[in-house]
């Protein structure tokens, strides 16, 4: 982890509670780094059931792969992530790497390598030594405990400045179960050190297509719509993990995503999500300044979010923001460039609770005194409308900074 | 301008020849700027063919939508463009404003509205006063003159730090003919400030038609194929005149794009086109390095555009490319994150004649202390192969730099 915390760091982090049916340890298994922890296990001692989404990477990363394939069994006992080294572009060396995680894994924990999951995170186009977790794999079995989520969310950061955890609580069929989630990212994403990967695990029973169905709806607004530089990693992996220990306090297995018993539980996960998302975004690489963009109007909902992406994306957007200029032309700009439909003269544009512009040219009544002032917060929300049909997205992304150029110039010199 | 020149700019600038037909004029109308031109009058005294392309923006400029009713005429006695004032994003005050230019530049060259063609790039957002046109544009009638061409390139600058300039020539039937054109852009592109305009003459006799063909084809591999920002201006403009005062000597009036007798001019003006884009691109805003792309071996020519240009505007390699790292990491990912058919295992990387990669892992044989001397130089050039057909392209950009947030977070305040 980085010295200097991202002044966008949340003020207070949860205490994470255990939660029935996940052990996990971690250890410094020398992969990279000295003197911190890079090994993650968790295990489930009773067979979990698992959901997962990864990147779009047409050049995806051996472990991803790896979980690609095991994802299809619908069941998980352990899951090894490293940081370090991301195995990413590492030829026919990176999936004998992770079949031979796979496989030590699989001997610690008493179970079939499909039943193990993967994730890497670090440097690219390194061959990563596998030999070094078959080594403490069987120790960090036998250390694993529930109440260790902080530690976890530790071993897995990269340039992260701060873990990332989450909690949430919710009532299924008068069942109370809990939803535990770590993440790390700093970049979105640089396949060197900043690759997003979270793991969230809950103790509800509910079969793995239902958990698959709820994971691929959830990371929609949340996760698939939070951006810091546009560049997408070989290595994000998102899984969803159900121990099903709450069969215990009579909780009926849910077997369909549509089952209205989910209804809070579909709630909470996509809060918890959302959390860990703008967790990502507040330490993005250099950030000084979170900027929350919905854009209401577009034709679909599907425009919108094309929209507000091009808008969070562009350059001279976020280097507008973190010279704290209200500088609208550029939204105009973004909007323009992103090729949805969009009727110059039917712009409105708001930065916080100010107009600066509305039919197509600058608002007459705006001050440019309350722009700034929205501008100099350190969460700055923008509205655009675009006036065309009821289509509405909000997407979130940080401003573009020296100390980013700084940070991704300098890293490998 | 600005007060630093790039380190990329051209160490010589060419003596641009006076050219046939075309007379200029430049003045300070006082739009925004103070102690410099803002204003260019281009008079064609005998009615030039004319050829455009634009901004593909939905949200286009008012001088833009001008242009494009204009253009379906086919013929050009007039432009105007002006620096300080993009009339951009100003509803119907843009539109009257380019209603009273047009009239008045009319006025002032003795031709019809229709006949006249406009540019303006500078503030976004702010009404456009163009009875400050109305007052100088008849005297700059009288004083145009033909030999004037560095002049005009000087008067439509914003943020760029040299003028673009560029001359060629080419036989068309054993008569021989002059190609010049100007360029301004140093962002690609800021509304605010760095919208590119070109403006390119010959004194060839070409019909309309013919032309825009000619000029549809040649933006392709130049000035759509560089990028500074992967932002894309309201108000890009690019117009080709064609005088025709070659006819003097003799030259028959072409009037197909396909005929073989324009084989030479194609090359010309294409040559010319390159020039003027990659001279933007060195402009770009605090750019230290120019990056050449080449993509190979990708599904089609199409696809290897998109693969290389998802590489030239990627922050990542940017960064990289700022901090002189050869990061072919990166280079994978935006491979990846591209959408276009690609094999991992099979790519395979270069910095100028170091293979750093191949087979999808790191080239054994590579020695970074190579690698690294390539990334010190000015110039430099990627190449990608991707290994599944026989699609090419080459597309250019400059490193990202905090200069280059220095211009575009501190430019309003």
């Amino acid at each position: 982890m980085s010295a200097a915390v991202s002044p966008l760091a949340p003020k207070s982090y949860p205490a994470m509670p255990a939660l029935r049916g996940v052990r996990m340890a971690t250890a410094a298994a020398g992969i990279k780094y000295k003197g911190r922890t890079d090994v993650l296990l968790m295990v489930f001692d009773q067979p979990a059931a698992v959901a997962g989404v990864f990147t779009k990477s047409k050049c995806p990363s051996a472990p991803v792969d790896f979980c690609r394939t095991n994802l299809s069994g619908g069941i998980a006992r352990a899951v090894v992530v490293n940081s370090g080294n991301a195995n990413a572009f590492t030829g026919v060396k990176g999936r004998a790497a992770t079949e031979l995680t796979g496989k030590s894994a699989a001997e610690a924990v008493g179970c079939s390598t499909s039943e193990v999951f993967l994730a890497s995170t670090g440097v690219i186009g390194e061959p990563l030594d596998a030999t070094k977790f078959a080594g403490v794999l069987g120790q960090m079995n036998k250390e694993a405990t529930g109440d260790f989520w902080q530690d976890a969310a530790k071993a897995i950061v990269t340039t992260d400045t701060y873990p990332k955890v989450s909690t949430r609580t919710a009532q299924i069929d008068g069942v109370t179960v809990t939803i535990n989630g770590i993440a790390k990212g700093a970049g979105m994403i640089a396949p060197d050190m900043a690759t997003m990967l979270s793991f969230v695990v809950t103790d509800a029973d509910i079969a793995a297509p239902a958990l698959q169905a709820l994971l691929a709806a959830g990371v929609g607004p949340t996760f698939n719509s939070v951006t810091v530089d546009s560049d997408t990693s070989t290595s994000d992996t998102l899984m969803l993990f159900a121990t099903g220990a709450a069969r215990e306090d009579g909780q009926a297995r849910i077997e369909h995503a549509d089952d209205p018993k989910l209804s809070a539980f579909r709630d909470a996960l996509n809060d918890l999500l959302k959390d860990l998302a703008l967790q990502v975004v507040r330490d993005g690489e250099g950030a000084r300044k979170m900027v929350e963009i919905t854009v209401t109007g577009a034709e679909s909902d599907a425009a919108a979010k094309t929209i507000a992406l091009s808008i969070a994306n562009s350059p001279l957007v976020k280097t507008a923001v973190a010279g704290e200029d209200a500088n609208w032309g550029r939204v105009v700009m973004a909007v323009g460039k992103s090729g949805e439909l969009a009727d110059r003269d039917r712009l409105a544009i708001w930065f916080g609770g100010v107009r600066v512009a509305v039919n197509g040219e600058r608002d007459a009544d705006y001050s440019e005194a309350d722009a700034s002032a929205v501008m100099k917060q350190q969460d700055i929300p923008v509205r655009v409308d675009i006036g065309l049909g009821s289509g509405t997205a909000t997407v979130w992304t940080c401003d573009l900074t020296k100390e980013y150029v700084e940070i991704n110039g300098d890293y490998r010199s």
